[in-house]
């Protein structure tokens, strides 16, 4: 089978073999956002000399912007339920290939604010959790904590960190007090990580950043591991308890980072491994019976 | 005596006569950001055929970024201390005129993070408050909330609250989803108030403005002023404890979001007059024994 995570900025695709082992792996640039809409042709040029007739497909491939929007299931949504709703698709341009889209996930949270999910789903079909209960953080742009119950998803918050970093690095009064480097500060991320627990709130530290650079106190180079480790701070108190265990899930860079706040916070990382989407998407085809 | 109010992006000045009435009043766009530095001209200019020799300035004009930078005075600071500190400066520009700039205030906050303010102070010191303590919030780009007692000003906190509205409204995907217009919608506003007590924390909240939009329970032309009172609300929550009497200084679009906000909240907002500034430089020098 072929397992194609299909996100907003990349494209990756998974040749596995029966037991779900990668056979070959190839990845692009071709995010849904940098297809022009031609989305078979980008899939066929994907796959292209893998003969496997099942494809799985996830990510924001299957939303309003994607190519078939794909419903959100309810949690708790578990393996049977999301395996059971996979939505077969055929198209001209791919022939004698069988595509399976992946649906999202929606949550009713706190006061009955909706919550969604596309394409972490999966990850998170593809992580090894204990019985019982698991949290697990996907860090990015958009970070999702999940709880899941014997490996259902039964509920999930989003936290726009990322974004909301990002946002402040360019284009606030903080940011022009940063300099431009990427370089990571560890003791000033850990000073922004205990800031958040201060009383004033996210809105009142966010311009202790300025008024400690004023004053001196934080270097233009220091600032922006300060300002990250703030946010995450933030994000950590709100959505794990102390002394949870948290998988994380994603790349390096930032689930290191994550962990490092999690440990100043008493809360307790945990790796997991590289690929769960095409284990997800595998297990995903094994569940609905599609590998013969 | 004349009364310069000088921030970043105005400049409003006040001919006062004996007892502080307002003789005449002069406003223009020439905030420090928009001198080119030659702060001497521009003020000459403003105060032109006013024939009295004693200038109070405050706000920005004092700051690393203005004309003549002046210290911040630490907290608790009463009328006497802002008094006392006035510096003197003359310019030849300006001749047979006395110059004199109010210094800022700063404070230590929680964990030992410092807060400054530069121009509030002089607002607050124009304010009548009863004898004992009393909370103000000053709404804007870097809200203002500072607690009073006998006059003096003993702790404040700022919030980046306008900045980060205006952040996301502008830059983020949140943004992409919101009419253009500047519409307020009341019943938006006040969900957006009531979810910042919800679980989740900010960063959390923030992603459901765009949850919501999905499932068409928030309307672009509405997100806006949800999304406003998603900010307010957090604000407020973390700066002024329930029950509490918040007097509200600043132009009227905003004290009125504000006293909304913290009505739905259970505080109780006190409207402040006009012109807190010129009031408050009068009292400055007349404490100073400037007026003769």
């Amino acid at each position: 089978m072929i397992a194609v995570d299909w996100g907003s900025s990349s494209l990756r695709g998974y040749r596995l073999d029966q037991h779900g082992a990668t056979l070959e792996q190839r990845s692009s640039a071709r995010g849904i956002l940098h297809c022009d809409g031609n989305y078979a042709d980008v899939l066929a040029g994907l796959v292209d000399g893998w003969p496997d007739s099942t494809i799985l497909l996830s990510g924001m491939i299957g939303s309003r912007n994607g190519w078939i929007e794909q419903a959100y299931l309810p949690c708790p949504a578990g393996l049977a339920d999301l395996a059971a709703a996979l939505q077969l698709h055929h198209d001209a341009r791919l022939p004698g290939r069988d595509l399976w889209f992946v649906p999202g996930v929606a949550v009713q949270g706190a006061g009955g604010t909706p919550d969604v999910m596309r394409g972490e789903e999966t990850q998170l079909f593809g992580l090894d959790t204990r019985a019982g209960h698991a949290h697990v953080c996907l860090p990015g742009t958009h970070s999702k904590w999940a709880t899941l119950h014997d490996g259902a998803i039964t509920g999930f918050a989003t936290a726009m960190t990322g974004e909301v970093f990002a946002l402040l690095r360019q284009h606030s009064l903080l940011g022009r007090l940063m300099d431009d480097g990427d370089g990571f500060d560890a003791i000033a991320f850990a000073q922004g990580v205990q800031r958040s627990g201060d009383a004033g709130g996210l809105l009142h530290h966010l311009f202790g950043v300025r008024a400690l650079g004023l004053f001196e106190r934080l270097a233009p180079s220091a600032a922006p591991s300060y300002l990250s480790g703030l946010l995450l701070g933030h994000e950590i108190r709100d959505l794990a308890a102390p002394g949870a265990e948290v998988h994380l899930v994603g790349n390096t860079t930032l689930t290191t980072r994550y962990a490092h706040a999690l440990k100043v916070l008493d809360r307790t990382p945990v790796d997991a491994p590289e690929s769960l989407a095409a284990r997800g998407l595998y297990r995903l085809a094994r569940q609905r019976g599609l590998l013969g």
